[in-house]
């Protein structure tokens, strides 16, 4: 058995592309808005949305429900505020099909050989499985901040994950290109692994990649993770 | 998109040959024990477990911790009450090992190509991961009584796999080799499919598996339930 033998992952950004799969899926149904701005729009919604959960305003709600209201407060400044709810409804299941990076899944085939692969996302288990189905992510198990009833970055995420497979914190490594992300996992023990997608929020915006000595390992792509973790 | 685009599992006995698996590891651990009444006295203990749970007698506890409770319980009448910890966790364990019957992962993997395929089992989220990564089981999801924090045949359950995937309680399809099960989930306004597991209870002993014409579906094994929803 491996030393850490649970990897869980980040999804939105880290195994898939969500500025580029909203942008074309934007672009191709609706050629008159800036595509770009809007899946920036939408993603810059999901942590304040997410924000009224955690702070009581709001019971607990599904990403798919945020992802709506998000969705439906920002239509009108797109040119867009004529859709109707199955026209909203189509597009807000955009999130379902986002499109992995290129090295995701072929990654993540080669981390499941001598690992435990799980998702660790504030996406629901309904999109998450959506997502995978259809995208070929290979999961052992699908877990989600429905399993736990909080968002990361609640303790109870990171602990849960331990909790499920009954083994130490450490032996979970959070797999995220997010160092807030990553920097929370640490506080409650875990293993952290930092992935580079510095094309996140699109080619013409390239993030900050640089590395944070605290995460346990640092990989390029999941190609990379695999070399580290000798897969 | 087929008419009931969600199949949810049983696990113990409808997927997986729990006697079988049992009595072959026990047989080989400890050849002195009657292996076939082991097996059977195992299984024997688990609703009673559960159903301290379901009183309130217990808090909510795990499948493995029901199952050690039940072992630790009964060892001694079969002269393993000298187990230590360790290999009573191991004996324990043998429930994430559970072996497949013959026709089930050709059964889901037709069924995967049409159906979102997952498990519906009283098992814990880590007991069913580790059977399906053993065993090679291709779930989309991986659900349990866990994630809906009640055991089968609690409403809860049957209900949170629709309230999952967003769906009318008739478009899941409990596929169980238990009519008990399958009961509960239709009066839950689920569809259901039976699976005949006629050796569930061991070759000397085996078991009624009469068509109930209430279920949607009757099903000699998972490749006849594949043939039958045209997979």
């Amino acid at each position: 058995m491996p030393a850490v033998p649970i990897l869980a992952f980040d999804i939105f950004g880290t195994v898939v592309d969500w500025h580029g799969s909203i942008s074309r899926e934007v672009q191709a149904l609706y050629p008159q808005v800036d595509a770009d701005a809007f899946a920036l729009a939408w993603r810059q919604g999901y942590q304040p949305a997410m924000q009224r959960v955690r702070s009581g305003e709001l019971g607990w709600t599904r990403i798919d429900d945020l992802h709506r209201m998000v969705l439906d407060e920002m239509l009108p400044r797109f040119g867009l505020a004529h859709l109707d709810d199955a026209a909203r409804d189509h597009l807000n299941h955009v999130w379902h099909r986002l499109d992995p990076w290129p090295d995701t899944v072929r990654g993540l085939t080669r981390l499941k050989a001598r690992h435990t692969i799980c998702s660790l996302s504030n996406g629901n288990l309904g999109l998450l499985t959506n997502m995978a189905k259809r995208a070929g992510l290979p999961w052992d198990c699908v877990l989600s901040a429905e399993v736990f009833r909080a968002y990361k970055p609640d303790p109870r995420t990171y602990l849960g994950v331990a909790d499920v497979f009954r083994v130490p914190p450490a032996q979970v490594m959070l797999v995220a290109a997010h160092q807030d992300d990553l920097a929370a996992a640490r506080g409650c023990g875990l293993s952290t692994a930092y992935v580079e997608r510095p094309m996140e929020f699109g080619a013409a915006r390239p993030k900050d990649v640089s590395p944070d000595a605290a995460n346990t390992l640092h990989a390029r792509d999941l190609l990379d993770l695999a070399d580290q973790l000798g897969c």
